[in-house]
């Protein structure tokens, strides 16, 4: 049996951390340590580890590989400014996913306010922080998971795009959860798999995890997502999401609103599946959700095989905003927010 | 300048056909000779030869090299038998295409209506009228062009999808003639080219083609193109078509149903840029076209590197077919369709 733990601390404060290299995926399942945060930083900017979630984790330990290079004899005060540097060093890795901000902020905070009588028990505080993070997220896809599953019968079929599974979380993912969990229900169900152009997730990564437990999936070009739901062939769409608005609109990867469009017009409810900390409040709608533009050799270059002429123009955004008016449901770990909107996300997120 | 007439055929009844080999570009622009059918039906099936009018080009000159076998004591009853041969057998490359078996029956009616005075004057006419067929393209794309091109105005962005080139064509294709036509009419003006997985033949050739001819193009990802609809980049559609049923549902690369409704659902004009020779009255509409299935390793194994997990589900169709509710208008070298139903159709192709 195969470790396909996505990401992991090892040992102490001055540990490392252990990843899949899922850029590697799915030809190899193949394991790196990450001893310093330039490396964590280039593992983030390249996609060796993706998911809002798990990039939140990998900020949150990589707070603690930024204090490896400190001498021993630092006080706590030089601690925390070294921790405050990381912070703002990691947070220039990935623009739109929100859990990254929010895992640093709250390393910030930690590092700031616990208690701790030597920079030895301060340290062991902090990395105990980021390990509640992990576990937190952990039981957080659990949630979304049982919170979801009843959607899934028998016999439908569900769409999903991108990845939003145990690779790009602790542990059952997002939308992968609701699916994971509904297996273990006993359900039997079929997949879709979108492939994801340009860097192909859903075909490298959603489909080798449906394999790895056992859930039918088939895999389609992006493309041909419309033509099935004409067919009648998709009972449900299911995404995750890097960051929502206070209204319900919704970042996610490039193509998720093209399905949203598409199920609307085919009568398929359209869910999202994320976690509460995917919330960002502070903006009122989907407007202002900062859209990252990659690099065109992904889409001209994939695997280093030319598929384009040389010099051509590319636009490349990683992500689309699905307004709230085409989400049929978002699924979080505190239940199921219907026609989601500004009243509804709140009373779900402030309620105690 | 580098030769890029799509297909040609070179020397006299016993000649040979002369292509460029489409699966190269955009990296190299190759010729290839090809001399006898078996070849030429390969050709068809990996797609070195697409585009439906190009195939019915091609399958004409194909009939051509079907003769070059027999002996030269044959008679022309033999050889009339040669063509039927040579006929079924093409006709098995592709099975959406309708321009195949048009081509294809025009060839078997002149090969049993044709007077000759001897078996060579019976091949020089079958020749004439393979010749005929790809004249009578190159001017049917002209005409197609002029009677598209005032839907472009200056300033516009024009999104297409696949290639409807004049690699598709003998001569300036159907879509993109009227991109073509507008630019000699000195408009500046912007076209996205979707990519088209899993072939890429928007990326490889589209992009290829405009960039010849100096006309402005980005390259896109195929799920990128509901985002610049919202963004409001996007001012009209124009890709070509593969099968035009009597009432106007049209059969096109697979990802154009996807675009349709997108652009319904954004208010964009969606056209369709087709020859009467597209259309096959016989269908009443879009069901009974056949959907060509393809293999599945044209998407997991793009150029031999495998991007999904060894044994996945595949589902690959070529096309798919868009309603008629959603085409704004068919540009055929007749004139434009607007709002085309079975009635609007009747009266342009019947109209002498």
């Amino acid at each position: 049996m195969i470790n396909i733990e996505t990401i992991q601390w090892i040992g102490g404060p001055d540990g490392c951390v252990d990843m899949i290299d899922q850029t590697l995926l799915p030809n190899e399942c193949r394991r790196i340590a990450v001893r310093n945060v330039e490396t964590l930083w280039q593992a983030i900017k390249t996609l060796k580890v993706r998911g809002a979630p798990a990039i939140g984790i990998a900020a949150a330990y990589g707070v603690m590989l930024g204090l490896q290079n400190t001498p021993p004899t630092a006080t706590v005060e030089q601690l925390q400014n070294q921790v405050r540097k990381t912070c703002d060093y990691l947070a220039s890795s990935r623009p739109t996913a929100v859990n990254l901000f929010w895992a640093l902020d709250r390393m910030k905070q930690t590092a700031q306010q616990c208690q701790a009588t030597s920079p030895g028990e301060w340290k062991a505080r902090l990395l105990a922080e980021a390990h509640a993070i992990r576990d937190e997220d952990a039981a957080m896809c659990r949630a979304i998971g049982k919170n979801g599953a009843d959607l899934i019968q028998n016999g439908m079929s569900v769409l999903t795009h991108c990845n939003a599974g145990g690779l790009a979380t602790a542990d059952y993912g997002t939308a992968l959860a609701v699916m994971f969990t509904a297996q273990e229900q006993g359900k039997k169900f079929h997949v879709y798999a979108g492939e994801t152009r340009p860097l192909l997730q859903g075909a490298r990564l959603t489909a080798w995890e449906l394999m790895q437990r056992g859930i039918d999936v088939t895999l389609i070009c992006d493309n041909m997502a419309g033509h099935l739901m004409s067919l009648g062939k998709v009972n449900l769409i299911i995404t995750g999401a890097d960051r929502i608005a206070a209204n319900g609109d919704a970042a996610n990867k490039i193509g998720t609103y093209s399905l949203a469009v598409l199920a609307q017009a085919h009568k398929i409810p359209f869910y999202i599946a994320a976690p509460s900390s995917t919330f960002d409040l502070s903006l009122p709608d989907g407007k202002s959700i900062p859209i990252e533009q990659r690099a065109a050799d992904e889409i001209t270059q994939p695997w280093g095989h030319r598929i384009a002429p040389a010099g051509v123009n590319v636009y490349n955004p990683a992500f689309d905003v699905t307004p709230h008016e085409y989400v049929t449901a978002i699924i979080t770990e505190r239940g199921l927010i219907h026609h989601p909107d500004t009243k509804s996300i709140s009373e779900i997120l402030t309620a105690k």
